[in-house]
């Protein structure tokens, strides 16, 4: 988790800007130009998915230390847009980002093997090594246990990464199962508990572990009360902006020197051109606005 | 979920054979040819990986009404992998397969709806609709609540698919968090009924939901009072197998009229041909011999 928690330091700036593009967020002007080379492909759509984000990066580089590509959004182009993740995430790596890859995977033993060597190893052909999407850190999901968290922390001790397991997460209906009451705690605070454990022999110079925890921004209760039982565990926190919650309430998301956590935002920088009245030409500075103000937004409570 | 029921009952089998290529399960004659023509590229093992289960497909085609390509085997290999995890799918169907992409997606709101368009709708690029993977159904788990499973809900609605949630799984750690005593049961039980409430309307003419669930053959206890406990779920049961679950720890999953569940084997099946000491070259033969051993074996205890 040092090398995530350098850039935050570095660039004074513990949020991650979510890369979650889809059809009606990127400026027509892009969209026509893809769609009038390669007509109204997923290969178009793929095309434009990645210069939209190409321009994004170049636009908020400088400012924040991570990027936070959604799977999902580029599987929904179908192969087309899985090479269109793949191209940001090395694009975003080469300006020095640090990328999140959030595909909150779930799977056991050899199968979750197989996809955190996809996200964050590599695979051998032959006598070949390729890295395949070569991300730093992914989101996981621990519903089938230690099981498959164990396959992520392996492939993460060995190539220096980190993975974020959900915990805590930001939407609505997230206590239908993971506030249930057990005997031994809620069902959020034993998986946050069984993280802290798995991950205990990796912490880092600032006393976190390789594993950290999502956390959403809307529950702040929950996130203060979180921060003070995984003293070890790195949040990310998604939830602020679009989804509702403020700087004040990702503000107990920090520890007493203003680290431990990297606060998402998506809609709310990558969309910004939709609110200038521009058409979208304005989009990467209305991105690097946004993004700014998000920084000067969350530091007022940490770092 | 009455689709898949009418092929189990026309093969007389409910069995899903899991289509989960790595390149060690790959006979060398396909991988060598594959190699020499693309040299040891991601390409080549994608392309290997498909002639593999094309030759997979048309050996079993005829004797089970379903396969699983699993997605973390194809996404290892990148984007070429995701392709040759679409064309399995679509050559699984063009032969009359009821194709269950295993994703075991994990995500809320307009994420799950993209995960759920990809997989099982459409995406629309200009005026045209693309459909990027159109498995018949997916897996899904639901760590994050109803926002996690609504969208799917909704597009099989549409679409007339269906997902599997994960309720109880097969693998060892799975109690941890599954079997967590809360005031209300445990937490398995808890996910499995939330299911049936969420897709209580959509009962199909077996009395079965469009939403099933993931239990594993090697809780034979625990699969037996989910069958008791959830009448409207049709199941997906790994573990049977390879795993370690025998036809007798699945005969539970069953109804009175021996339906109710479908049981999937992977390496059982794909993998026979390393241990007819042919090198590969009988691998259609021995999976075809293995998928009727399994209908022989677990047919002892339904339809």
């Amino acid at each position: 988790m040092d090398v995530l928690i350098d850039k935050i330091i570095e660039k004074k700036n513990p949020s991650v800007i979510g890369l979650d593009p889809r059809p009606e967020y990127i400026p027509p002007h892009i969209m026509k130009k893809h769609i009038s080379e390669k007509g109204e492909t997923l290969e178009a759509a793929a095309d434009a998915y990645f210069e939209f984000n190409r321009g994004l990066i170049d636009a908020i580089w400088e400012v924040v230390p991570a990027v936070k590509p959604q799977a999902a959004f580029y599987e929904l182009l179908g192969p087309p847009g899985v090479e269109a993740f793949r191209r940001t995430a090395a694009y975003a790596k080469s300006k020095g980002l640090y990328v999140i890859g959030d595909i909150k995977r779930n799977d056991i033993g050899s199968t979750a093997q197989a996809y955190s060597e996809a996200y964050l190893g590599a695979v051998k052909i032959g006598d070949t090594l390729h890295k395949a999407f070569d991300c730093d850190s992914v989101t996981v999901s621990g519903y089938l246990g230690s099981d498959g968290i164990k396959p992520f922390l392996d492939v993460c001790k060995r190539e220096k990464k980190t993975l974020f397991t959900l915990v805590k997460t930001s939407n609505k209906s997230s206590g239908e199962l993971q506030d249930l009451v057990t005997g031994k705690g809620r069902v959020y605070e034993l998986m946050g508990k069984m993280l802290e454990d798995l991950s205990k022999d990796t912490m880092g110079k600032y006393g976190y572990s390789i594993c950290g925890a999502v956390v959403g921004a809307t529950f702040p209760n929950e996130l203060v009360r979180l921060r003070g039982l995984l003293k070890n565990t790195f949040f990310l926190v998604p939830g602020y902006g679009a989804q509702g919650g403020s700087a004040a309430d990702v503000a107990g998301a920090f520890d007493n020197r203003g680290l431990g956590a990297v606060v998402n935002s998506s809609r709310g920088v990558i969309c910004a051109w939709m609110k200038t009245g521009y058409n979208g030409e304005d989009y990467m500075e209305a991105a690097a606005r946004e993004a700014l103000k998000m920084k000067d937004d969350i530091t007022k409570y940490c770092i």
